[in-house]
C-alpha cells in the first residue's frame, strides 16, 4: 500500500504528532510506503478563494464548486492544490491525524478538504457515496481529545462521538467514495500518564498492523435510492 | 438587542450574502443594532498558531488551550482575536451565516471559532453547557446548501442534518453556554428560481421578526451529571 497522512498539529512534540510518527514507522516496517502532508509545517493556506484557480470561468460571480469543475477540466488549480490532489490520487489509504478542535478538525485541515476535494474529480452529479470519485481507496481518522471516553455515547453528557464525526466520515469521506475504516481515538490525552500514553501508542501499532481485518463503516448505497434520492 | 453576524462567503452577490443583508436590515428595522464580521472581506486568518499570543507561557511545548488560558489572564491576545472576542462580549445574539462546505462551516469560519472561543473566557474547568461562559446570550446558524430537504432526515440518503450540525450547535455553541435557536436552513439554493429565492428571503424575515417566539434547542444540564460527568 501507499499511505498518505494528512497531519494537522502546531506542536511537533505533541502526542498527536507522536501517533503520526507511529503510523509512519509501523507502515514502513511492514513494507508499505508513506507520504506525510504536515499542514502546519507546510504553512498550508486553508482559505478557499479566487486565488485557487489559474483563471476564472465566471469572473463576475464567484461560485467555488463551479470554478473547481472548470479548473479540473482545464487542469488549472493553484500549485499547492494540484500537489495535494496528486498525493491523494497516488494513495491507497489516507489517514487524517489531528487533535479534536471544537468536536471537529482544526481549520487548517478543514481548509485542506475545502480546497483539495474538488468537484469534478472527487464527486459531481450522481457520483457520490459508493459511486464517488475515490472508490477503491480507504480513509481513516486518527484523533486525540481531552474528554474521557465515558463522556461520549447515547445518554452521556456529550452524546455519541459518531454524530460529531459525521461531517467528516459520512459527509466528506464516504460521500466521495472512500471506504471509511473505524477511527482510532485517543481520549483524555492532556491528562494521562506517560505510561498510559505509551499504552495508546502500542494499541495504535496493533491497530495498524491488523488494518486489513478492520471492517469498514456502513454508509448508503445509491442503488437503494431512486433518481431523486428517495429511498426505494 | 445587539446582534453580531459572523459571515463567511467569498462572493458578495451570493444568496448567502443576501440572507446576511436581510438579517441586518430586518433587525435594524426593529430597532436593534447589528455588527457584521465579514470574514472574507476582513481577510481573517483562520490558523491557530503561536502568533496568536503576545508571549508564550510555555515556549518549549506549545499547547493552544493552555496558552489561551494564560493569554486571557494577561490580556495578551493578538489584536484580531481580541477585537472578535469583544464583539461577542457585546452581543446578545450571534448569528453564523455561511454556505455548508462538506456538511460543515468553511475553514475561514472554523478558524474564527478555533481562535476566538478562548479557554478561560468561553469555557474552562466545569464551566460548560449551562455553566459556560456565554450563558445569557443566544446564537443561531443561518446556512445555505445545495441538497434538497428530502435528502436529509432519518432513513434518507444523507441522514439527519442535526448530526452534521452537532459539532457546531452542541459541541461549540451549547458547550460554551449559548442558548441555541433553531437553525435557518435554505436548501437547494444553487438550483432554484429567483422566485423561490425571494420566498426564502421573506420566510427569513418572518423568522427573524418572530425570533423571540423561537424555542431554543435542548442540550444537557450539568445538574443531571455527577462530578465525573456520569449521568445521575
Amino acid at each position: 500500500m501507499h499511505i498518505l497522512i494528512i497531519h494537522a498539529h502546531p506542536e511537533q512534540q505533541s502526542f498527536t504528532s507522536a501517533l503520526k510518527n507511529t503510523a509512519q514507522q509501523t507502515f514502513e516496517q511492514q513494507g508499505h510506503t508513506v507520504e506525510v502532508s504536515d499542514l502546519y509545517e507546510m504553512n498550508f493556506n486553508p482559505v478557499a478563494s479566487k486565488d485557487d484557480f489559474g483563471s476564472l470561468n465566471q469572473p463576475d460571480y464567484f461560485n467555488y464548486a463551479l470554478e473547481q469543475r472548470h479548473a479540473f477540466k482545464q487542469q488549472q488549480f493553484s500549485a499547492d492544490i494540484q500537489a495535494e490532489i496528486e498525493k491523494v490520487q497516488h494513495a491507497d489509504l489516507v489517514i487524517f491525524s489531528f487533535p479534536l478542535y471544537w468536536t471537529s478538525v482544526p481549520a487548517i485541515l478543514k481548509g485542506w478538504i475545502d480546497r483539495v476535494f474538488v468537484s469534478g474529480l472527487f464527486y459531481g452529479g450522481k457520483r457520490f457515496y459508493n459511486h464517488g470519485g475515490m472508490t477503491g481507496k480507504k480513509a481513516m481518522l486518527c484523533l486525540t481529545l481531552g474528554g474521557r471516553e465515558h463522556m461520549f455515547g447515547e445518554g452521556s453528557v456529550h452524546g455519541p462521538i459518531e454524530h460529531y464525526l459525521s461531517p467528516l466520515q459520512r459527509g466528506t469521506l464516504a460521500y466521495v467514495g472512500f471506504e471509511v475504516l473505524p477511527p482510532f481515538i485517543a481520549y483524555h490525552v492532556p491528562y494521562i500518564s506517560q505510561q498510559d500514553r505509551q499504552k495508546i501508542v502500542i494499541d495504535f501499532e496493533h491497530y495498524l498492523q491488523n488494518i486489513d481485518d478492520l471492517q469498514a463503516l456502513a454508509f448508503p448505497l445509491l442503488e437503494n435510492f431512486d433518481d431523486r434520492m428517495n429511498p426505494l
